[in-house]
């Protein structure tokens, strides 16, 4: 992650700059702010600004005057509460603002995700940086077998640097004639908008992405998640990181009812009520298909 | 606007309580944290939180590193531009939380707003308190005879009284009855979900409700305009005073292209160049229908 | 369900114009159009148009050329493991719209499902009809004792009959003053936007409702829970009808996965796999609260 | 637009098979449907589905039980009321379904609206076609002298062929390899979720866009205005074409307020307001920056 020395110098400044206020402040975060924490070769996420902690979440819950705090084991209570009843109003009272530097390919899967605001570096208006993604050979894997849209082991040694020959020479000339296009030395220089379409989607973007609490989270369940795709999920991963020091209470009940926790189907259901009786099920007996099967043995450990 | 000792107590005590933060600080707003704004005669805005200021509207356009701003100027002149061109995103990159207390048939307009996270005071779980809105004689209004959905002059004494009479009757007897329902002396107590069916439309309520600065300016756009109902027109005007501390160069840009300009048709553009011209033009030679001329008019002071 | 026969001559109208179409049509929804359904005692539910159909999903998640349908087997298989992995945008790809008839309390509740789209009957341009909801006798309930925001058993007849006598006389009071206000006759008349504030929660409002059908499943996931109020489920469980017949399929799934189904915490999981192997799990050894504990003995059965 | 010959027949197939149906039919729209408008090189779009026309805005309006026309003309005045005062709901109750294949730069730009229903092409799961946007000779543009985010003209010959040999030669190279990295003939195959990171941004995706008529507007306004870039402009337009036969009434008011139409600020009425009046205003005494002044002038033509 290669800052340069007046980035640098900037989030230092930031970080110097402290000031009085009144509303709610969330110490763990404070810690955090405006520092880049790395994540793939070039990329990081830091935290920018955030608004409401734990005891904001109960305050909204609550619709109260003053904290909505009345004792702390009653708040860690009432957040448990209201996650496992999906009553997601109030941690969406809790809002988050990132600055986020990623692969296209990434930001691509990430923009999906709608319920949040976004400013992102603007290709047709500046000139975008030679920096490109280019896996650590242990994540150069083969295409996965069993899942059509996975990965699976990674590539043996010739195949693998066959594969990371190409990318890095495939970035470095596209790169190269991306700059050759728009120099206007000797020439009036291609613009911007177009000649940007010659970079390839490892390049790196970067945006300013806020959300709340609520769909932050709903993003974290689906991006932390073991099937998502490794480079979102080192982002996400960081971000739990984050959100775990900001928002601990809410935090743990998400580790617990939604990332650790999984939804069965009535068939499921039925499954475990027979199996606790101690009748065997298996896939066939289960009315479950194959796959379905699979999954549920997965959820059963 | 009766908060109780305990309510002020609460408010007090959270003004009374300075952090150090290294995030943002809006001092115009700081000023204005939970102290409660009276609207109507029971109501309140209050700013429990807020994300943002006018130097971060101009960082997550720049996407920037640091505080985004060059220097104070040229802040205001990217903040005019960006208004200038429906650039929302960078507006919505500030939020605000507010805790607001305002009679339901208002909630009811105010709700269609769907781009905002609300949490209301819950009649299912709690019960509600005797308060209801009861217009001042001056707004006690006649049906509009131009414009089907709004209000004209001011009804006559007579009039006014009478209405005035039944609004504060029928409220003390809904009341009265809704507390006969679930009262639990002698009798088993009808649900709350139930008895607050017996409640009118101007029984006060209240809520948490947070929005994003792009979306609130829409909800003022349209709410403190001539033609919004005034019961919800106050609400939007307190919070106009709010906004303008919290970013004054959003809100003066927000004033002058929003608030106080118009959107003309092509109709409407094509006769402001004849008339430029010197020609003579008419609501028969515009080209427009009877009511468009008459707000075209109306624009053309 | 009081129709006018105006209005059931028009509803008679539409369902007797059929025309050619090349777009999907769902045989089991044609059907349904325009009928109103009744609901409570003067509502209603009627489907006005709506968009695609079982195979639309698939297409959509294929983004095909053609229909998308390779087999009707492989088709439902498909739309399970959608709704299996929570790949909801294909269900977005199916949309309607219906006519609703409702109290306003249930109409509060319900527009806080934000991502629709609504055209409420406006009490400030029309005068609302003298019909309020008074429930049957049956569904007069207590406040429940064990859920703060619920209701328990039917009351007893006599203070049943008080309640329902004060709901009655309530509503007709507020709605003789509404009218005596509104009169220009001997007087101006109160504007109707100020006169609107008489009526109670009770009274009927009425809006078109259009929504996507992964937004329709998630409110019927919460609204046809047998947690949800009454008043508004009886909506929901006539529209879940309504949606069995338009897309079998997806419906099927969605009972399956999602209201027969349940969301278990890695707690849960655990005590699950514990009880599974033979160890008798209690509330003190589950690592739950009672009341996660009670909920949890709820979904083992 | 290169259809291959089973894409045609199933287009075609699903043009000839016309079904009966109650709900509301636009016959402009049903000679649409399906068939593949060539957008640029390889792109197009087409029509998959709708709901509703001019009659069900004014329906949707007048929360009417039948089709809501009282006539053509008073349907047609009461659309352009709508847009006039910016009453979006009742538009909101059309939606349409549009299948687009479109350069992956156009498909970033086109995907921050976000109030709209998206599935697309995943190549995480499918291998993408060698298929990429090279521009018209007339459409390779210099960067822009006045506009930082724009283009100028057209580029000379020479230069013009050295960039669209450039966009050639990187696009085949950069697929040849990223053909060379997936395939499984005498290795492993790369994952297709790694492989598609070495394709350029001209390359083409495709997906199923749904969206309401009113943020469909506001799509286009933005997209088809002559600041939005050439290659989404041509989708806009595109777009156009079809909605104009959709919604004829619908669109003829969205030209006329919003196409054609333009936002003033309040200090460019004033200026509006004197020159009317005679007198002679310049930049220095209108009070506008020379930026503004400029766009000032381009409308007042």
């Amino acid at each position: 992650m290669p800052l340069s020395p007046e980035q640098e110098a900037e989030i230092a400044d930031q970080r110097g700059q402290s000031q009085q206020t009144l509303r709610a402040v969330a110490p763990g975060m404070e810690d955090h702010l405006y520092t880049a924490y790395p994540v793939l070769d070039h990329g990081f996420v830091r935290v920018i600004d955030y608004m409401g902690d734990d005891a904001a979440i109960c305050q909204a819950a609550r619709v109260s005057y003053g904290k909505g705090t009345k004792s702390v084991s009653n708040d860690e209570g009432l957040i448990r509460y209201l996650m496992r009843h999906w009553h997601s109003t109030p941690f969406e009272m809790c809002e988050i603002k990132l600055h986020v530097k990623l692969p296209v390919f990434v930001a691509r899967q990430w923009i999906r995700h709608r319920t949040a605001n976004v400013n992102e570096y603007s290709a047709r208006y500046s000139i975008l940086d030679r920096e490109f993604y280019i896996p650590a050979p242990e994540h150069v894997a083969a295409q996965s077998t069993v899942n059509n849209q996975g990965r699976g082991a990674p590539l043996e040694g010739a195949e693998a640097a066959r594969v990371l020959e190409i990318l890095k020479a495939d970035s470095a000339r596209a790169y190269d004639n991306y700059e050759a296009m728009i120099s206007d030395e000797g020439q009036q220089g291609l613009a911007r908008e177009l000649a940007r379409m010659n970079l390839p989607a490892n390049i790196y973007t970067q945006w300013y992405w806020k959300v709340d609490l609520h769909n932050l989270f709903h993003f974290l369940r689906l991006r932390a998640d073991a099937h998502a795709q490794y480079e979102i999920r080192v982002y996400a991963d960081e971000i739990c990181k984050l959100v775990a020091d900001w928002v601990p209470f809410a935090y743990r009940a998400f580790e617990d009812y939604r990332m650790g926790g999984a939804t069965l189907s009535a068939t499921a259901l039925d499954c475990i009520r027979r199996m606790v009786k101690g009748e065997e099920v298996t896939q066939e007996s289960s009315g479950m298909s194959k796959g379905e099967w699979r999954e549920f043995m997965g959820v059963m450990g």
